[in-house]
C-alpha cells in the first residue's frame, strides 16, 4: 500500500489498464462523457493537443499539394446505397435525420414534425457526397488530379464507446483525391500513409508499422487499405491512420468520368485517407505512466509551467517579476518549428497540489522559483519523463530549453520503440501463438501478448482460432523482400508474414 | 451593349444585385450548392478565406483569455425544451435524428430502423448542451469565469437559402462564458462585440455600426443582444456578428449555480457570441465589383499571382527562373502579421483568359513577366482595386509589396465607408422615411434605401409600417450621448435614434 500511494493514478497500468486509461484522461482534464450517448466533450487541455495535431497535419497535407474544402454534414440515403459494400459497412451505425422541425405533441411536449421525403444520414465518412461533387467537376483529364482534404465531424453509432478511442461523434480529417491514372492513385495512397507514419513517429513519438490490411479488414468499398499500427503499453495494437486505394469502385458508383488524352471516356481512380481524434487516445496510451499523462513536447499545448514559491507578499513582490521575465525569455526560444510555450501558474493553491496537477496533465517541464533559487539565479526543474528534480541555472535553462524538449521527445520515442521491440515475437508454431495470446489468469487478465509475426494463409480455421483468441491480423507489413513459408495454422503456403495482435 | 461587354460578371450590380452576387461566387469558384437541400460545398478558394478568418479570430479570442473546446453535435430534445423562448425560437427549423441505423425495407431499399427513445436535435446553437456541462463544472466562485469558444458546424432548417448568407448547415464559432457577477458578464458581452468590430473593420475592411438590438430582434432567451451591422453595396444591412448577454436565463434553466464568497448558492451569469461563414458572403457583397470578387488583402488566400508570358520554349527557359526567384523574394516580405503569399500560374492557358480568371477570383496583385519586362528588370502590375496596369521595377515591387497591399486594404475600407456615409440619412419625417425605402419602379426594384437614423417608440403601428416597407430596426447604436426626441411614426417620446434598414 505504501508503494501504491506514490502514484497519482489509481489503478495503475498493471492493476487495470482500461480503468487506468479513463483515470489518466480524467486527471489530465482532457475530455469527459456528455449527456448525449456516446458523444464526448473535449476540454481545453485535450483540445489543445488536437489543435496542435491539426496544425501539423494540415501543414503536411498542404506541403504534399492538397487544399482544404468543406462538404455537407448530411448524405441523402440514396447516395449511400450506390456502392454496395460501402452501405453494407455503414448501414448498421448511422444517425438518421427524418424530420425538420418540432411541434407540440398530444401530451404537451414536443414531437418531430415535417417528415423528409428522403431520410438524411449524418456522414459516417464522405466518399459518396464528395464523389457526387467530383462527378460534376471532372470533365477532362485536365481537371485531374483533384487533391482535397476536409476537417470535419463524423458520426458512427457505436454501442460501446470509450473516450477518444471509440465515440459516436468524432473529429477527423478525410482526404479525397481523384486521378487520371491508376498508378497516380496508388502513389497517392502510399504517399499519405508515409505522411501519417512521419507524423506518428516524429510528432507523436509513437513508432508505427506501415502495412496493408487483409481483405477482411479493408475499408468497405476499397480495393486496398493501408494502415499504420502502433503498440499500446498493454501490448495491444491501435490502428492510427488509414489510406485507401478505392480503384474505380466509387467513381463507377458516382459517375466520376472524364475524357482522357485520346478522347476516350474513362472512370477516374480515387483514394481516401484519414486520421481522427482517436490519435489523442493513442498518445495517452503510448506515453503516460502511473502518475498521469505524459506528452511528447512537440504536441504539448504548453511546454513549461513556472511555479512561483512564495510564503508572503514580500516574497511575492520579488518572485513574480523574476518569473515574468523568465517566461518572456523562454517564450523567445525556438522549439519544434515554433516557439517555446511557457506560462506562470500563480493560482492560490498549495505548492504540492499545484505541482501534482501539472504532473497529471503531462506538462513537459515544471520550473519552481522561490527566493532561494533567485538568490542563486537558478530554478528547480522537474522533467515529466524523469522522476528526479534538478537545480539548473536560469541562463542555462533558457539556452537549453529547446534541446531539453528535443531530448524528451527522443526519449519518449525510444521508450515506446523499446517496449514494442521487446514485445514483438516471430512465431512459427501454433501452440506458441496460442500461449502468447492467452493470459495466465483468465479471471483477472493481466497485460499479455504483443505483436506476433507469423506466416499465414486465408482459411476459415484460421478465422475461427483468431476469433477465439480475440486476435486480428493487423497488417501485412511493407518490407524489402517477401519471405515465403508455410501458414502456422494450416500448413498452406504463405507468401510472407503478417502482424497479429489483439487490438483496439 | 459595348459598355456591358467590358465586365466579366453579368448581370452587373445595377442590373440585378442578387443575381450578380451568385455570379460573383460562381466566377470566383468560392462555393456551390450541393445535392443536399440548403447545404453548400465550400470550395478551396472560399475555404481559404474562411481559414484566414478563423486564424485571425482565433488569435483574438485567445488574446482575450478564451480557450477552445468541443461539445457534441447532438442535443437531446428535452434540453432544448428547458428554456421556453429558446425552444420557441428554434423548434421550427431543427434537423431531428430519430433512428440509429438503416435496414432493408419491404421494397428492397433501405429504411430507418433502431428508433431512439428520445429524438436528438442537430445543434442549431449550443447554449443548452454547453450549459448542461457548465452546471457540472461550476461548484464554487473559484471555478469562474469559464471562457470557452468552439469552432463547429450548426444546422438550421432554412426554406430559402443563399450561398454563405443563409444555408441549412453553416460553420461558425460560438463563445460561451459563465461569470460570478452580472457586471463581468456584461463586460464580456461588450468586449466580444468590440473584437468583432475590430475584425470587421481592420481585417475585412468593412465598416460596421455597433449597437444593441431591440426586444423583437433579440436572440431567443437573451436579456440583451448586441450586434455589428454593415451596409452592403445594394444599401441593405447585414448583421455580421452578435454578442448576447443571457443574464441568468440559461443558468436557471440548466442549473449553473455556485457558492459565492459568502457561502450563498447563486446562479451564474452567462454570455454567448458568434460569427459564421456568413461573413464570407458579407465580404463578397461589400467589396466586389462588376468584374468579380475583390478581396481585402489581409484575408486573401494568396496575394500575388505571377503570370509568365512566353511564346516559345526559349522564352520559357528565360522567364520561368526569373519568376521563380521573384516569387521567393516576394514570399520573404512581411504583410498583415505574416508573409506575402505569391505563386506562379504557369498553366497552359491563353494569357487573357488566365488574367481574367485571377481578376474574377479577386487576387489582389497580378504581376505579368515577359522577356521585354525582364530586359527592363521590371514587371507589369495589375491591382485588383484599380483598372489600369503599370510597369514597376522588380526591386521596387519587392520592397513595396507590403505597403501596396496595405494601401489596397485601406482603400477598400474607405470606399466602403464612403458608400455607407453617402447612403445614411437622418430622417425626421415619416413621408421622407417612406420615400427613402420605396423603389421608384416597383416592378423592377432598383438599388435604393440605405441606413435611416430616426427617433422611434415601441408601437404596433410602427411594426405594421416597417413590415409593409420590409424595413427593420437594425440596432440602437452605441453613442456618446443619448439625444431625446419624438418618434417620427407616432409622436411618442423617444430616448434616442435607431438605425433602420432593409436587411439580409
Amino acid at each position: 500500500m505504501a508503494d501504491k500511494a506514490k502514484h497519482a493514478i489509481s489503478p495503475t497500468r498493471e492493476e487495470d489498464y482500461p480503468e487506468w486509461y479513463q483515470q489518466v484522461i480524467r486527471a489530465a482534464d482532457l475530455a469527459e462523457n456528455s449527456p448525449v450517448r456516446g458523444c464526448m466533450v473535449i476540454k481545453p487541455w485535450g483540445w489543445g493537443i488536437w489543435e496542435n495535431m491539426q496544425r501539423v497535419l494540415d501543414g503536411m497535407f498542404k506541403a504534399t499539394g492538397h487544399e482544404n474544402a468543406y462538404f455537407p454534414l448530411f448524405i441523402p440515403m440514396s447516395f449511400l446505397e450506390k456502392e454496395a459494400e460501402h452501405v453494407e459497412g455503414f448501414a448498421k451505425e448511422c444517425a438518421v435525420v427524418t424530420h425538420h422541425r418540432l411541434e407540440p405533441g398530444p401530451d404537451g411536449g414536443l414531437v418531430p414534425a415535417g417528415k423528409l421525403d428522403e431520410p438524411l444520414i449524418v456522414r459516417p465518412t464522405s466518399e459518396t457526397i464528395i464523389g457526387a461533387m467530383y462527378a460534376q467537376w471532372v470533365q477532362s483529364y485536365r481537371d485531374l488530379p483533384i487533391l482535397i482534404n476536409q476537417w470535419a465531424n463524423v458520426v458512427r453509432w457505436e454501442l460501446r464507446t470509450r473516450l477518444f478511442l471509440r465515440t459516436t461523434e468524432f473529429l477527423w480529417q478525410e482526404g479525397h483525391t481523384a486521378h487520371a491514372a491508376e498508378v497516380e492513385a496508388r502513389e497517392e495512397t502510399a504517399r499519405m500513409l508515409a505522411v501519417y507514419a512521419d507524423f506518428a513517429e516524429n510528432w507523436m513519438a509513437m513508432p508505427v508499422i506501415q502495412g496493408e490490411k487483409t481483405a477482411g479488414e479493408r475499408f468497405p468499398g476499397a480495393v486496398s487499405t493501408l494502415s499504420i499500427e502502433a503498440m499500446m503499453q498493454d501490448r495491444k495494437a491501435l490502428q492510427a491512420g488509414t489510406s485507401h486505394f478505392l480503384g474505380q469502385n466509387f467513381s463507377r458508383a458516382q459517375g466520376i468520368k472524364f475524357q482522357d488524352q485520346n478522347g476516350q471516356e474513362v472512370f477516374a481512380w480515387t483514394t481516401s485517407w484519414g486520421v481522427s481524434t482517436r490519435l489523442v487516445g493513442a498518445l495517452v496510451m503510448v506515453h503516460s505512466d502511473d502518475d498521469g499523462l505524459v506528452l511528447p513536447p512537440r504536441l504539448a499545448p504548453k511546454h513549461v509551467v513556472i511555479l512561483p514559491i512564495c510564503r508572503n507578499d514580500a516574497e511575492r513582490a520579488q518572485v513574480l517579476p523574476y518569473c515574468e521575465s523568465l517566461m518572456q525569455e523562454l517564450n523567445a526560444q525556438s522549439f519544434g518549428g515554433g516557439s517555446v510555450r511557457a506560462w506562470i501558474d500563480d493560482r492560490d493553491l498549495r505548492g504540492g497540489e499545484k505541482n501534482w496537477q501539472h504532473v497529471k496533465r503531462g506538462v513537459p517541464l515544471r520550473a519552481e522559483v522561490g527566493p532561494r533559487d533567485i538568490a542563486k539565479n537558478a530554478v528547480f526543474l522537474g522533467r515529466r519523463d524523469k522522476a528526479e528534480k534538478l537545480a539548473i541555472g536560469r541562463q542555462e535553462l533558457v539556452q537549453t530549453v529547446g534541446s531539453i524538449l528535443d531530448e524528451m521527445q527522443t526519449n519518449l520515442y525510444q521508450r515506446a520503440f523499446a517496449l514494442r521491440e521487446s514485445n514483438t515475437r516471430v512465431i512459427d508454431d501454433v501452440d506458441e501463438f496460442r500461449e502468447f495470446f492467452t493470459p495466465k489468469n483468465p479471471d483477472e487478465p493481466e497485460i499479455h501478448g504483443g505483436f506476433a509475426s507469423c506466416h499465414w494463409a486465408e482459411d476459415e480455421a484460421v478465422d475461427r482460432l483468431l476469433a477465439e483468441l480475440k486476435v486480428t491480423i493487423r497488417c501485412i507489413p511493407h518490407q524489402a523482400e517477401p519471405e515465403p513459408g508455410r501458414c502456422i495454422f494450416t500448413g498452406k503456403p504463405s507468401a510472407g508474414r503478417a502482424i497479429f495482435a489483439k487490438a483496439y
